[in-house]
């Protein structure tokens, strides 16, 4: 198997020009692609519609070159669009092909990326124990698809799922005095501790109910994740390093402690043979660089450094907006390249106030 | 002279108790106040009255202690207070207190600081050669009664003056094709000019009407202006190191040439004694640094490093407030603390895009 | 006793030169001031400083008048200043004073106005039955101070108490499974269902700890409530009409169904004198309000006369900017004034989506 | 000549479900669909991206029944989207579609629409008199087509040239001093003084270049124009009254003076036959009325009945969210329906502070 990923600056949320030329070119084919990751100018939020745009874009492409009504296309291809291009960041996007087959000796390690999905949950599951198991065990599967041991799988991007429930539930739940969790915090939450638990970050012994939102020293530093109102059952895409892979990519990955942890990003791309010897790549390092993915998190407790911020006291900018703004900028002052893919909200994703960082990179 | 300065986070605009421990406790004499710089929390606009309510609670505070009604209380002392924390940036004030006499003999270069202000402004003269030119002038007089050379300035902060003009005054310009330019771009321009002029960063040959706001190789790498509607003549603040100064502190300049030039960031470090091994200061490196003074600008050329940025085209979140983030979130990766000020928009303050970045720190 | 109302302009939050000249010229005299209630151009939300700045001007102009330290002022003079002048919303403040005595006969029924506060709370009563049960105490122990009977008590603006709780006690509570409710949202709604109780509006036989934020049918028409995190007591501020007062305002109110609900406007101003024969007062009529207060509410629903709103999913905008937005310009073009005061959240009080209303007039 | 519509709440800017329906049950034929005006759920500015996606689905569902690739569909149906639904306004759209051939005879006057556009602008002929000239001359032409007199005109919704300049002609007009005016404000102001030249509400003599943004008395009451950067022509679509068509629908318009003009909407709603007897159009009244058009302004002189109002210096919140909020809840007051249109900027579009209001009904 061999990856293959391109990095497509965009002019707006339905630009699909770089891909186009992929594909029109011959240099990526179809039925090979596999995800599309990206950032798109919206807020993020909830009346963020750039993400419906590009996709509907992306669709509109893809159906005829793959034989699809419009509507089909993401059970093909997965879409991970994210909104928020703060501060310096730039609109683009990452396509990831796969092609060949794996090969039968082993190699230097490269990229494998692979998808699956979890069993439909109901509400009463999410945020809770089923949550995480069923996440772990489809976490677990897909690695061993991808032949990746738990060290070598480094970036896990989930959509989370959160069944709808209807009045009684809701209200039998609260009488019952477990009052239902379906709602994005704890969806993703336990997406998280379902990574972290299928990778060994933590131990079942130390999973319960509870602990989700309340005890942050467990948690994984290669989820990702989303979650969607309205999805049955968890979306997975998970990137590793195969010693049966071949192409030309690697990926890495770290937990940055805080959104000033530049320490951290210097040891992944030093991982990764990019060491930065001033402040910043070299533009021949920089090449190099394919994707930058990392989770921001306004540090719930207030401070950062011992120095209080104003993030979650701001009545006119939503937070999430702030720390992708902050993160995203430091990210990019190293990489130097400001396009980065930085999205929020990172709950068991790192420690509280950080998150992880996951990079793609041509190996040296 | 000698100059100590001190780092001082608040809790909300109206937090002057830093400063009142260090006035209670006789640290610093009221007297010797010089300037107290600081960012708040508002959102560094129109309708951003943290700073207001700083400088009531400043004078507050200062007028018994000084004797004087509060409302003269900023005849003595210089208040710049710069709304907008953005991202991770932590609300706090710095304070600079001067004392002593000049030394006899030189030694070690050390920080001074001081005060001055132009001749009074007609609204035809702002934005164009006369503001330009009294502004230099003023700053030179200024660095003259500071014992500084022009390559020992490293900071001139202004409030420039913008005199209101009555309507038919306005109708008699457009009339004349000479519009009046008593804005606030204008303004910031030509004080940045002025400086320029002053320091020997432009020749007076290179400059006329005409260049303002128009050609923007011409920059200063020192000042950092703002200008405020109805002030008459414009306001300034100097740092400079003195070889007749003593104390602990030095400052210094450079420029930085986008908002992700961490290198230009990490030279200014070394030279002031504190080069960075890693991609941040060591927590000793860091406690030397008292102060970090930077403006930024989202390139109005719509890119960054080749990258479109979107900034400009945001009308939910003012460009100023990206560009803030962003910068001061670079800053604070380098140097490992959130106290960082940031202020926006620089015409004529470094290159497009980019803009000065002065550092105060105790010397090694 | 005699109340006196003024309707303020103001050009900025720190304005008082209105009732400085009140004060100056001998028409108020400080001792005979009750409160001051006003909108100010914040955004009404947590990082809203323009109230702190107008109540300092405030204490500024009042303590050296009242022989009190600027601190001691409010203890005196309640200061009710509500953020957020979002569309046509003018900024101002209308301040009221009280003198005289009670008549010995009755007449025709007027103005009086009165302050109380509750007992302090604990955190654990906060939102539940003890809230309630001791704010209708207070608030009926006031009624008959001012010798009001419950129809004759026509606006109850509160700020609610909400104690804050250690770690401890907070968790505490979550395993009684009893979590605390010491916030704004169950502050407010426990003051506003205080004020029902005891005014009437509801009985104690439906009131429970369920009842609050559930039932919603269960409300107030009288009280405008909000909540203020660290106080230990509620502070009460009461208006109706006494047949022993004299002077020249009544007040009156009526329960908003929705936003749009401009009929009970009019029924409300008819009632007072003031029937709107057209769609707007006359300026004759105009000059007769001098204050109108209301609540407004974007409806949780998510819909306003079957048609779905979008104030609550977006993430630009505060749902509370929205719902003043709406409201107040609703308010204005009935009356003519955009000097109107609509404060947000309504828990409570009036029906889903509606909320109170009331209007100060001179008597007919 | 019969031009029937329909008013169709959204779920979201791609729903068009409504539509769907109207054509699948064959109420409506795709080829006589006219245009579609509609409130989508953005912020109505630069980066509104919620217009692109409902017409990018509006194209979708029309592409086929028409016939023609999707990039062709705006051809043959005019799309104006308004991007902004702040406050109570809910997102829907109201589609025209147009059958039937002229009647011999004379009837009642029933509504009628139609489009037209303009030659092509050069950079230099916007926002003088070459685009007055040129599209007062397009206007008058389609409004013989129509049939109607100036008097019958009623609303002319325009999209304005804006083609662009490079950058020696933008140099060579400043220094010609005459700079180019090819910018939203001076497009949208020529253009609403090309529909009141037309329609005899300005006259020639009164117009020059200098008069465009400058001599407010001039303005269109009947206008309703946006400009679009790129833009060669200016699209024009015109309602009015003809006493040659037939259906049941009429329209007409009035001048708000200001955002509190609520006798004018009254006035025009009794002229259409539905006159408000209390506050608010009763239900049966109220299923009369099909779409609401309206322009609104913040008040560029600070003020509206005498009190300062805030929406020109808030930097959190554009000026034209504040406008459309208010208006458009007054609006909805006397409608009683959410569903109303209002777009802003509305320079020589009815007085300072006012702009036009159209509506559409069922003659009674
Ligand atoms: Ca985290
Ligand atoms: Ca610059
Ligand atoms: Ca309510
Ligand atoms: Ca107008």
């Amino acid at each position: 198997m061999r990856v293959d990923a391109f990095k497509l600056p965009t002019d707006g949320p339905a630009d699909v020009r770089g891909l186009t030329a992929l594909l029109d070119d011959g240099v990526v084919r179809a039925d090979e692609l596999v995800c599309v990751l990206g950032k798109t100018e919206g807020n993020g939020g909830r009346n963020d519609f750039t993400r419906d745009l590009a996709m509907r874009a992306l669709e509109d492409l893809l159906a005829p070159r793959l034989g699809l009504p419009p509507a089909r296309v993401q059970d093909r291809v997965v879409f991970s669009l994210s909104g928020g291009t703060e501060g310096v960041v730039s609109p683009h996007v990452v396509a990831f092909a796969r092609s060949g087959t794996w090969s039968e000796e082993p190699g230097p390690k490269r990229l494998v990326v692979g998808t699956a999905h979890t069993r439909p949950f109901t509400p009463a599951e999410i945020g809770r124990m089923p949550q995480i198991v069923e996440t772990a065990r489809a976490v677990a599967e897909l690695a061993g698809e991808l032949r990746l041991a738990p060290a070598d799988v480094h970036l896990v991007q989930m959509k989370g799922a959160i069944p709808r429930a209807d009045h009684e539930a809701v209200l039998a739940a609260r009488r019952a005095r477990t009052p239902l969790r379906n709602d994005m915090v704890h969806s993703r939450a336990a997406s998280a501790l379902g990574v972290a638990l299928a990778l060994g970050e933590v131990a079942l012994a130390d999973l319960s109910d509870d602990v989700v939102c309340d005890d942050w020293s467990l948690y994984s530093g290669v989820a990702s994740c989303s979650a969607k109102p309205g999805l049955q059952r968890t979306e997975i895409l998970m990137f590793g390093n195969s010693d049966r892979a071949t192409g030309d990519l690697v990926v890495g990955h770290t937990v940055l402690k805080d959104i000033l942890d530049v320490d951290a990003v210097r040891a992944l791309l030093a991982e990764l043979g990019l060491p930065v010897t001033g402040g910043q790549l070299s533009p021949e390092q920089r090449a190099h660089v394919v994707g930058v993915f990392a989770k921001s998190e306004a540090d719930p407790r207030g401070s950062i450094r011992g120095r209080r911020h104003t993030m979650l006291s701001d009545d006119d900018i939503d937070d999430t907006r702030h720390s992708r703004a902050a993160l995203a900028a430091v990210l990019a002052s190293v990489v130097g390249d400001p396009c980065v893919y930085v999205s929020t909200r990172a709950e068991h994703h790192g420690p509280l106030g950080g998150g992880p960082l996951a990079i793609i990179a041509r190996a040296p």
